[in-house]
């Protein structure tokens, strides 16, 4: 915490530490709440105190403000591990945690959401999972989806494999949900034919609201990993604004599509591979791969320098000249059909002289790129572009970093349009 | 055309030019159809014929084909001006031509799609719009919408002031469909407060296919143009897959979400402006300005070099360096509420040290950006990036551009948290 050196001193001698419950009475008002962390922007003799209506004021306080304690803050990030008799009748399901707001304890709100909680508590938390399922946990690294990278990608991959091949019957990775659609495809890749369902999910209101679809959603996923019998990588989600419905999206198919409602995970250019009601049953809209009993393989490696950029009117081939000209991998999201400018043309041929591959998707996110529609498309696929389907920009950018790192330079364009793991549909429709 | 010199006489002697219907007698076999014009990317003595079924093939002649003219080409792109007698009790629009497929007259799955129909074919092909107005054709160019930029902007912003101030009772301007959303916000702030409606209108299906939206588009944009007494700049497209609804959407909440389908175009985090069914008439679904007498100005000025870029996992500083250095406005579609990773963030930190303006959207598209959530926002925000609500981080690049251009440098960021026209909705919705 940033605060000032006396306001640090008062706070340690009431023995107030984060989330304790305190009065503040200032100028004949007495204010009651939970001690906040202390953002780094407020100033350092500003307290902020969650209130009981849920929301967060700053105190300034002075040498004339009173600060009592009320309660020590309840300490739900504790370590209690599950004590929970294995039942030798039930599958083994290994919760992988990975940090976001499921797995964080504090009001959204309140600007001060920490990526605490343990898997064990989020099992805690949902009881219901335990006749469901034996299900062990296992923090692998805590940190917000945003600050997700390769790495972080390739330590999940491992891990997913390690507990399959140790006996795991399905894995739940929970993951902030920003950047949970990319580790998706990531895993999808790195894992290919992998034995065992391995499910991603997330929430969009933190475990401790009351409105939270955190607990729903991580019951979902374990009904899907022991009831479907299929394997692959998957992400769940609510399907609607309501805890009664949740889709099973592909890996490499699903894209977050709202910056805050339950529901904002959508496949895209194809169904949900299944829908699960509240009971746990489960509709499959399309066939999926059966568990097996092979071993899982993680192959993890993946080119760094591989960028996305979005195609836009106005884009200046002098300004994003580095770019092109740094990158083994170029993922374009362009306009329509998969376009870009005559301006921007010479660059990107300039680009795949210089030894990169480029891939040509829709920033329209909906439909498929064609570019042997307009003269424009001709050109950019006569010098070199290539173009695959209905692909997300996003998933494309995933995979052509794998494929870069794991095939032979001649074989990265004949792996592109293949599809590995249901990232496009291999056909046209026009 | 790119034909062999042996090839292009032949073709000439003939008297076979582009969209001739001609026959071509090879190994026994006799093809009919309309010769299309070469590809760049053809082989020399290649002819592309678009035959019965719509399709086209491509015929390798040798020195033993026959080729023979049997129709000179049907010239819709002739052009014979509308003479239409005007009817003083209607009032005037002008249908400003800029190119794209609603002006086009080859089927555009031969690749062959000529942006080359005049603005007068375009009126004259759909003869029911003179009952509802006297439409004057004016064309200012013929591009691909692809190939749109910034200076293309600038001339149809002053077209349509110059036009307005000549009279007209309101604007058509009829644009390719990929870029349109842009096009569509560029006039929006340039022509700030128009005192009449500018209605942008493109079709995904090209005008000489029986399942055209031109027509029904155009006369669709004529009758709000006509009927609804507002003002304003629109889009105006199909709402649905068949021709009896269209949207009007506010000109900088429109985004192309599909790369095909006739209803591609969908208004962002707000509702369409108005509804239009077949018979023309108009449902409101907000106060609209009213049209008014004053005069239409165009501030066209433009910031060129400010860039639009998606964030994504893996996004690397090193090679995006250049971007953000030479950049006077940044705009940021981030993960979720609006982030980007702790990796990226100390560049952008040091763009805007280097003066630049760096504006956070989202790239979930639905929803709105809240940098004050997590604390990784919080960051972002006390190093000088700024949020503005539910803003398309495409109208956020158009916006940026524009306000970089027109006003001081101190005025910049509270231009761009000012709604200016309709392009965000000012409130927090949690």
């Amino acid at each position: 915490m940033s605060y000032s050196i006396d306001l640090s001193k008062r706070l340690e001698e009431s023995g107030i530490i984060e989330n304790s419950k305190i009065s503040i009475e200032k100028d004949g008002m007495t204010y009651v709440g939970t001690i906040m962390p202390h953002p780094n922007l407020s100033a350092p003799d500003v307290i902020i105190l969650k209130v009981a209506n849920g929301y967060n004021i700053g105190i300034r306080v002075d040498q004339d403000s009173k600060i009592k304690i009320i309660d020590k803050p309840i300490t739900t990030n504790q370590k209690i591990e599950a004590k929970i008799k294995e039942n030798k009748n039930l599958p083994t399901l290994v919760l992988v945690s990975t940090g976001g707001t499921i797995a964080s304890y504090v009001d959204y709100r309140t600007g001060a959401v920490h990526p605490t909680l343990s898997a064990s508590d989020m099992i805690n938390s949902v009881p219901e999972i335990n006749k469901i399922a034996n299900v062990r946990a296992r923090v692998l690294f805590s940190v917000l989806s945003e600050n997700m990278n390769i790495s972080h990608w390739q330590e999940i991959a491992k891990a997913v494999a390690e507990e399959i091949n140790n006996g795991a019957d399905g894995i739940i990775v929970s993951h902030g949900t920003d950047t949970m659609g990319y580790t998706a495809a990531a895993l999808s890749f790195m894992l290919g034919n992998v034995p065992k369902p391995v499910v991603l999910v997330g929430s969009q209101r933190s475990s401790d609201r009351p409105s939270s679809d955190a607990p729903a959603n991580l019951i979902a996923c374990a009904q899907f990993c022991v009831k479907s019998g299929k394997s692959g990588v998957y992400v769940v989600m609510h399907d609607t604004l309501s805890d009664d419905s949740f889709a099973v999206h592909i890996g490499s198919r699903v894209r977050k599509m709202h910056t805050s409602r339950r529901d904002a995970f959508k496949s895209i250019n194809i169904e949900p591979a299944a829908n699960i009601d509240k009971y746990g049953n489960i509709t499959f809209n399309m066939d999926l791969p059966l568990i097996s009993e092979s071993r899982a393989i993680a192959r993890t490696g993946m080119e760094m320098s591989t960028v996305l950029l979005q195609y836009y009117p106005g884009m200046n081939p002098y300004v994003f000249r580095d770019v092109f000209m740094k990158s083994k991998g170029i993922v374009i999201a362009g306009s329509g059909l998969g376009h870009v400018s005559d301006t921007m043309a010479p660059l990107v041929g300039e680009a795949i002289k210089n030894g990169a591959i480029v891939i040509m998707t829709s920033q329209c996110i909906n439909g498929q790129t064609n570019m042997n529609v307009y003269n424009t498309g001709r050109d950019l696929a006569s010098a070199g572009i290539v173009s695959v389907f209905d692909i997300l920009p996003e998933t494309a950018y995933v995979k052509l970093s794998w494929v870069l790192a794991n095939y032979s330079k001649d074989e990265v364009i004949e792996i592109m349009k293949t599809p590995l793991c249901r990232e496009f549909s291999n056909r046209r429709v026009f």
